[in-house]
């Protein structure tokens, strides 16, 4: 008899495949199996010397018996009703303390069923958010584990081993029961929309405003990447500025239509917001830049009637306003991080999480789209203050406000003056002006609400009186 | 035998009394039913004059046979659970025919559940939603129905004698079949949100920009109510704000708490434009806002850190900046609107509804809270160009976002400079900016999606090339 597999992997997709050959050049063996099994015998020969590692196995009997109990079994297949039919088949083969691993893109309420449905199997269920695209699937992806901490403990050093690692560190860690993972992995997408939105934003102030070229804009996105911004998404911004396109010899992003795609998980992370009233407007304005840019026949229209904005832009070119381009990137940047680490702070309780802040930092660091130094800092400034109510008050962050707030005030101010969108950008701007606010505005809105719809009111001298004097009840 | 009611009324709570007395007070003979009887005794016997026309019911048995039918049956009840209970109770009483029409504040996808499970009864259901609070309730609300369009001939004489009128015109219809009235509320009520803070923000430069008392302010919207931002918020705006305290001898919003509570709907609008990828910002801004308000204490915290803010206003206090403040507002309310009437463009399409445009701000243009002069020129909008595909590019709004747009530029610049929270406001600039432009910045995030995951991208020249040069199919 062959030695037994210490983890099965079911859907040998782009993704699976990279991932089970990651955990196979790591040292784990592991049990493949696929819908069609001429993939599996294709994917074992394609393998080369990491083939030794991998029992490629034609019926899901054969793939069940290959794993040594208790079975963690990765399922990397279409995330939805396919996920079920799976766990359906899989259900009558496996034996007690079995661990079913969801790796897909499932909204958590999804996951949380389906532990929920498990629970009394004797089977256990992990819902495992894994971000990095093919290359972090292959080569250490970050990896955000929710289900039993002791279903986490069987899989621990495969997945461990696998991960990205940030100094040694590794970027995979057990964030709490049920659905934990793939929440966390939701608003990481979230909070990646909203970076990419807000370089998009600078990008179109350098391009717009101050007609620069894409190879120009490129350069200094990668003189930025230099310093504080230092991270994976300048990086590659910088990488796509400076390339080319073949067939016209043009910069290749003056070739590509500004009509960007939209899977799913930035939206559920705003709904999500919503639904626990938890502000997350920078992330918003990110949603729905993309899909304003997908209604692009509307643009258009609008444009015809309202002319080209004339795009003049009011502050001169120079170093001292690419400093200011860089600080407003980085001031909006820790709005969108601190909407997203707030909109998690809420979910743990709301869902009796636990998340670990400095946990959810920490394996962000590397592997996943928004890894940067900045999640490092972040990871710092979690650990020091777990408890504190919102990243933007820690007395690391608040000294960045503070340093990088007023160049985004300048670059926003700007920007609106000179009819460049600056969705996100304005959206974290606003959200720190009002969250610094002691003293808002409500109170107007509050008399409103008592007007129409006597809805009462409270005072700031705490007297018990709850209505205004245009009530009948006052 | 006495005469049959023509409508009956359960739940003589606030709304449902004033429902009640505005039915009977028109000329139709209503039965009446509460949980407790002695309320609908109370109810009888302060009806007065009315009385006459109200036959109060001591039994839902008594109830039912009261009403001539087919009978339409009114339930103006805490909404959720118990209005299924509340369905559970009659059903076995009524006969085919019979309406049962939901007046509460109900989810939409609630009603379009309930109007399903009575699909096979014999009984039909409405859903309609009732704006104008209390006073509107007794006097003339804005009526919004969503069922089947022969349930509605049956009560379309009543409701339409009950609701109010705009120059005659009654601001009561037929809206689609199951979920589309209380769907139509839902935008309602979103759009009322947006209204609200864009005037909160307004309010705060008047009152931290420019040093203004509430007195003075009170005066500058009781100026703007005599032009073009006439409507039912600006005016009670102006009373509120010339409103004295009687404890304190100040002006009443000086004391009421900067914390603004919220019902739910304003959350509903957002969440529904979110889940269909509409961008709704200006109304997700200021369901943020109300968010923000609530968490007064992390507010203060905050101030604490980083310091009041200066809050030095940099434009010139004058007429001129008084007329710059009143255009902005107007510029940021059509994208309000703007965006509210996309949303119901888009739900119309994907809940097969058929939503009427011009007939949906026509039965707003009175008795609702966003009730305005305003409104009457988005039906006149929507009636020259039906299906536009959005407010802002109507000839009309276009006309209008030229020459306000500026103002709000201005406004929006001024108060980020400053540090006074505009995020509606920025918000609906934003959207206009985004909107009109026919060239975005998505091509910079379609290039980044091909680099890290291989999403592909469309090209401006159409050439069959979807990925970069980056990337190992390229």
């Amino acid at each position: 008899m062959t030695e037994l597999a210490e983890i099965g992997l079911i859907g040998l997709g782009v993704m699976g495949s990279n991932l089970a050959l990651n955990i196979a050049e790591k040292g784990s063996r592991i049990a493949v199996f696929n819908r069609t099994p001429s993939r599996t015998a294709e994917f074992v020969a394609e393998a080369g010397a990491l083939a030794g590692n991998i029992v490629g196995c034609d019926t899901i009997e054969a793939f069940v018996a290959a794993i040594r109990p208790p079975r963690p079994i990765i399922i990397m297949i279409k995330a939805g009703e396919a996920v079920d039919q799976q766990i359906d088949a899989l259900k009558p083969l496996l034996s007690g303390g079995d661990i079913v691993i969801d790796a897909g893109n499932a909204n958590f309420r999804d996951t949380i069923a389906r532990f929920d449905r498990l629970k009394d199997t004797g089977l256990t269920f992990i819902g495992m958010g894994v971000s990095g695209g093919e290359e972090g699937a292959r080569h250490g992806p970050s990896i955000m584990v929710g289900g039993t901490e002791q279903s986490y403990q069987r899989v621990e050093k495969v997945l461990t081993s696998i991960s990205a690692r940030y100094e040694g560190d590794p970027c995979c860690a057990w964030l709490g029961t049920d659905g934990a993972g793939h929440f966390v992995k939701t608003i990481h997408n979230g909070i990646e929309y909203a970076d990419m939105q807000m370089i998009a934003e600078i990008y179109g102030i350098l391009r717009d405003g101050l007609g620069k070229s894409a190879g120009e804009i490129g350069t200094i996105f990668g003189g930025w990447n230099k310093g504080r911004l230092n991270s994976y998404l300048i990086e590659i911004t910088e990488k796509v500025l400076a390339a080319g396109d073949a067939s016209t010899g043009r910069p290749i992003v003056d070739v590509i239509l500004d009509r960007a795609g939209q899977k799913g998980t930035g939206k559920w992370s705003v709904i999500e917001a919503q639904q626990m009233g938890v502000p997350a407007t920078a992330i918003e304005a990110a949603v729905a830049a993309r899909s304003l840019s997908s209604i692009k026949a509307e643009r258009e229209a609008a444009q015809a009637i309202f002319g080209a904005p004339d795009h003049v832009f009011p502050l001169e070119d120079g170093a001292a306003l690419l400093k200011d381009l860089e600080l407003a990137l980085f001031a909006a940047k820790i709005g969108a991080y601190a909407q997203g680490f707030a909109v998690m702070a809420e979910a743990s309780r709301e869902f009796g999480w636990s998340l670990p802040m400095p946990t959810i930092a920490r394996i962000w660091r590397a592997g996943c789209i928004i890894r940067s130094q900045f999640l490092d800092e972040i990871t710092k400034a979690f650990t020091e203050t777990p408890d504190v109510a919102n990243l933007i008050v820690t007395p690391a962050f608040s000294a960045m406000v503070r340093e990088s707030l007023p160049a985004l005030r300048r670059i926003v101010a700007a920007a609106v003056t000179a009819g460049i969108p600056v969705p996100a950008l304005a959206s974290a701007l606003t959200y720190f002006d009002a969250y610094r606010q002691a003293r808002g505005t409500a109170n107007l809105i509050q008399a409103q609400r008592d007007f129409f719809g006597a809805h009462g009111f409270d005072r700031t001298d705490g007297l018990d009186i709850h209505h205004g004097p245009w009530s009948a009840g006052a």
